[in-house]
């Protein structure tokens, strides 16, 4: 029997629903959101699918999101690790901020890049900033210099990757079910990597909420695809 | 600063309400449990008190209770641990059974030490029976005759200590602060062990569903008490 590795981007937060950047911000999910977080548990429950592990980032609508899978299909009690690694990508100054608002500012093809590009780094927070994350107890094993500041979706691959390759890889080697639960820009890279999908085409890969992802990997432990559940 | 210590019994569960014993049953919260649940995570909050690291059994009651309380201090993001070794006490064959309705059968001297005493181990289950918990996937890591059949008080104790001693105990000498929510005996068992009470006392221990006790330590991290908040 193959592993199931499942991929979820966390239900509609808040901030998803007023169309903001949300980034490190730790926004809660909707009434809306926690029904797609419930739904996904029960789509799972229906696919037979438990897992041996679940890994998550530190932000609230991540794990709000997994526990209310985790209490559908009966299984509160498997280890969950969770680690600021596979939090959302950090949106620097942008954090708070309508996306359409801002386009008379920046124009649309600048706020585009920032969105959907894989190089666009977003401008910077000042670490004066009090939603600066290097005041968040959460952080507080992070080094205050290693906390970001705005992450374009190469820089947010570049601390996932690590994490994949040391922590979850192994667990996938070992035939373990995994789900991970996190953001809509983590899950990009992340599927950017599996998948080698290029610069070019990285624009038009958006992640829905809430929607489990099979993702599929060969004998050899090589990714081949992921299809929606 | 010391750090803080929280010891808290799940909320009620629904064997709670029917009276029934339930050990390593995986009984869920009632509705009062739920909230319960959110008092308790009411009172932290009031008092301030936040943690950097909580341990729970493998049991939903427990479980659900701790998630209540995370969400409601708003740190759902910290470390939690989940080990059978604070799981309740296995009650063996009671299992299931209400606790006023056996009396006519063994006795009120009897049925009063399978629940309260230290040393008196209710009859044993029967690995053929379906609830028999090594057939259960939380447990696939243990070996399965190391799977309780019925514990006395003090075979909870022998399983608790070892996890107590090796884990959280380094944890509370690092000054961190902890919030262990586990079950009325595992935490009798503990509160035993920490206090030094005597076998003749222990059976007038009591420990209510839902009130954070917060257990002090000196600076050598001796156990000195514990007072309800």
């Amino acid at each position: 029997m193959t592993s199931k590795i499942v991929f979820l981007r966390h239900g509609e937060s808040q901030w998803n629903e007023l169309n903001k950047f949300t980034g490190w911000n730790d926004i809660f999910l909707t009434k809306k959101g926690v029904k797609e977080a419930k739904k996904a548990g029960k789509i799972l429950k229906k696919n037979n699918i438990n897992f041996d592990i679940a890994y998550t980032s530190v932000l609230t609508r991540a794990i709000h999101t997994l526990w209310k899978i985790l209490k559908k299909i009966k299984q509160p009690w498997i280890q969950v690790k969770k680690t600021w690694r596979l939090n959302e990508r950090h949106y620097g100054a942008l954090q708070g901020l309508n996306k359409e608002e801002i386009i008379p500012f920046y124009g649309k093809k600048k706020v585009s890049d920032w969105r959907r590009s894989f190089c666009s780094i977003p401008p910077k927070m000042n670490t004066v900033n009090d939603k600066f994350s290097g005041y968040d107890s959460r952080y507080s094993s992070m080094k205050k210099n290693n906390v970001p500041l705005g992450e374009s979706l190469e820089l947010t691959l570049n601390r996932v990757l690590p994490y994949w390759n040391n922590v979850i890889l192994p667990q996938i080697k070992k035939n373990k079910n995994i789900i991970i639960v996190a953001h809509g820009n983590s899950l990009r890279a992340l599927i950017k990597f599996l998948d080698k999908i290029n610069e070019k085409d990285i624009p038009d890969l958006d992640i829905p909420t809430g929607k489990p992802i099979i993702y599929k990997f060969d004998k050899k432990f090589n990714p081949i695809g992921y299809y929606f559940l």
